[in-house]
């Protein structure tokens, strides 16, 4: 009898997980999984860490060799493969092997498409200077500390003060370099409440990053060797000895359009809530697909390795013949930056506005522990309330310590649909060395709660 | 007019707690609160901290001082004065002033019982020798820091291996002192799961604590200056420069007794929803007080600080005409042994069982962290599941780090019935410097599904 074919499309977080979740729930599937670069299974996110050195060894965010995963778990990986169109109507898909030169087609009875982003480009002279890096694949880290190795760049420039900006100021800083941050607007992160993003600038500037607001780069500027030498911008020009461009990152849809499967408003291909595509026998999973923001109801794109994870799990188990269903995210996030955490769930109280909630805040500060103990930081938890329902939309926290794994406990209240009320009454832990007597969590919804009362 | 006269007896957590919410929610109410030591507001749980001398100064364990509880929150305080008797119908209590030996009489509209706990004793001889410590008050906390200055005793016994016992021992191993602790089971605290239990010990004895295992104490053996120089058990003979009891509290009832308030099933005062006793006008909040169970729908005996306050909030505010209801307790708790962090929240699977459940455990070992980031430590997560109904109903959470606020997390899942279902697809935080990929509840959760399938 002739096995269920399964072809996976895209090796870094969702496709691994997909295959994996597939054979699990098929044995007898034939799993096949293209990889356009020569790595699969990579951390990614973790990237940052290897370029501070903080881990020493990049090899060591390779989670999966190719080889250990076709072994492991029993699929089929051919790597520096380029999948170059569906066919739907056939069931095939036509692939280039870069390593031979040569296309061959092949024949699936369930595609998974788990094709990521790309980093997006300021689309300036100078881009493609040899001292310029993004940070999206192994071949992007390998590069960036390759080129910290063999150059010792003293000054860097980088241009986008997103999650991945901040990430790469720090890993620089601890290099040793000098750090100009320059960005479009007046404070980093948007997305994050103003204070926060007063709290995020004021990290940064304590640690000695340079960050140059409301700026529009307008060129790379070359030197002979062909390395950027002068970033220019409408706020001035900034000498560097490396560039790194975090300006976000762009669904990878064109392998979709081959088959006109469907896009959504986000730019990103469209899934029902159990990742199949418009197109029957098609799923998607991972940064090329949008997400059902389970707040708003609405679809959004949030290209995250968590996410990425559980949606290619549910692909997986469906395109294996299961019935796993994927209902969305909430928007669960958080960085370090420098001797700060910063953790978000939820919306934010401009997205609430946006999605037509009337939207009451609240803002405390409280210590992370009993006051008296060591260790114990200023911590902040800003609330986002709908007003009428008084249910919990969105949350931000920062500490030096202490705030991301509270921001989990409000994810969870998040998704659950609870209000301040509940929160109000929740059994937290205390004690001394690790909460205060009323958890800033609970300080903070009490007070939410006064601003009902007569 | 006259104004309502709310009384309240004693000063420790619930009593300052509930007197300041009675005076928020009714500011004309007449508050006078009675307390038989000369300390109100005071940090007992922080004790611990201030005998290793982590917090330094032990006079910031003071919150308030009765003279700045009086000032700031309008409130009568009278220390030195020992409540002896209620008599309800005629709404008054009898009060000795301990400073002039002076009886006197108060009549109150509403009356409120705060009157704590008090360390259990071993009944042996010798027990009131001038080198045996409790640690239940300042009084004991400055006695204990007293005896350690004056004497500088070089072995400890600690005698009962709970809570309590795990923050002395630390303590004095910080002091430097050798520490044997005498406990009557084969591991230290009951309540928690066997393999938290095996953890403990370990950590006890990885950090130089000499753990007697099914020791029943017989004689506190005097030396001539009245100090206790042998603990006398069935399991050997230990010198000793200093004893500490901890083995527990009783919730004081005498007061309660003389009104015939009744009592509940665990040995303390039994209130409603509302803290009301059983006799009109008169409620109870604190270690005096039995709580409800949220899990099991039972009462039961939980003296903890964190319910103190609350439950103190709630009796203040219906003492001064308000309407609150304290729905019951869960039982979140944490300690700091040494490196390990331990939580449990909700029960045990063996009172899960004597209360009827048929259990389903799932235990899981995962990183706190990304593996590869530093700081990332083993984490153990053992949740307790109703099987007929998936439902949580306990947890326990160890690790060097990140194990108790991830437990507050579990603590919110149980308060609110959710399944190990609700919680598989909770969407937590990913970021490499705080958690792994899959946060290790949700490899626990995940895990213990998979015990549900064909």
């Amino acid at each position: 009898m002739k096995q269920r074919q399964i072809i996976i499309v895209g090796g870094t977080a969702a496709g691994p997980s997909a295959a994996a979740k597939a054979k699990r729930t098929n044995p007898n599937a034939e799993i096949t999984l293209f990889e356009a670069t020569d790595t699969v299974s990579y951390g990614i996110c973790e990237s940052p860490y290897a370029i501070s050195g903080v881990i020493e060894d990049e090899n060591k965010l390779v989670i999966y060799s190719p080889e250990k995963l076709q072994e492991e778990k029993g699929i089929t990986v051919k790597t520096l493969h380029q999948v170059e169109k569906i066919i739907p109507t056939k069931h095939k898909i036509i692939v280039r092997d870069l390593r031979n030169h040569t296309t061959g087609e092949y024949e699936y009875d369930k595609l998974i498409l788990a094709v990521g982003s790309q980093p997006k480009r300021l689309n300036v002279d100078g881009e493609d200077g040899r001292n310029v890096f993004f940070l999206k694949s192994r071949e992007n880290t390998v590069n960036i500390l390759n080129y910290l190795k063999s150059e010792t760049p003293k000054q860097a420039v980088i241009i986008g003060g997103g999650y991945i900006g901040m990430e790469l100021a720090e890993a620089l800083r601890l290099r040793g370099l000098d750090a100009t941050m320059v960005h479009q607007f007046s404070l980093p992160m948007e997305g994050l409440e103003q204070e926060t993003r007063e709290r995020v600038l004021e990290e940064l500037q304590n640690n000695g990053v340079h960050f140059v607001t409301n700026a529009k780069v307008e060129a790379l500027q070359l030197d002979k060797t062909g390395k950027v030498k002068h970033v220019i911008t409408n706020r001035g020009s900034f000498e560097t000895d490396i560039v790194l461009l975090s300006l976000g990152v762009s669904p990878n849809i064109e392998i979709a359009k081959t088959a006109k499967i469907r896009i959504g408003q986000n730019g990103a291909i469209l899934t029902d809530e159990r990742q199949q595509t418009s197109i029957e026998d098609v799923y998607a999973a991972g940064d090329c697909c949008e997400v059902k923001n389970i707040v708003t109801g609405n679809p959004m794109y949030l290209p995250l390795a968590s996410i990425a994870s559980r949606a290619g799990r549910v692909a997986g188990e469906n395109a294996a013949g299961g019935r796993a269903t994927f209902k969305g995210a909430l928007r669960a996030m958080a960085v370090k930056i420098f001797n700060l955490q910063v953790a978000q769930v939820g919306i934010s109280s401009e997205e609430a506005k946006r999605y037509g909630f009337k939207v009451v805040t609240e803002q405390i500060h409280g210590p992370s522990r009993n006051e008296l103990m060591p260790g114990s930081e200023d911590l902040t938890v800003k609330l986002i309330i709908d007003q009428r329902t008084k249910r919990l939309l969105g949350a931000n926290l920062f500490s030096c310590c202490g705030a991301v794994l509270r921001a989990n406990t409000l994810a969870v209240a998040i998704q659950h649909k609870m209000t301040i009320d509940d929160i109000a009454r929740w059994d937290l832990i205390y004690a001394p060395p690790f909460a205060p007597l009323w958890d800033p969590i609970l300080v903070a919804a009490n007070k939410a709660k006064k601003k009902y009362e007569p």
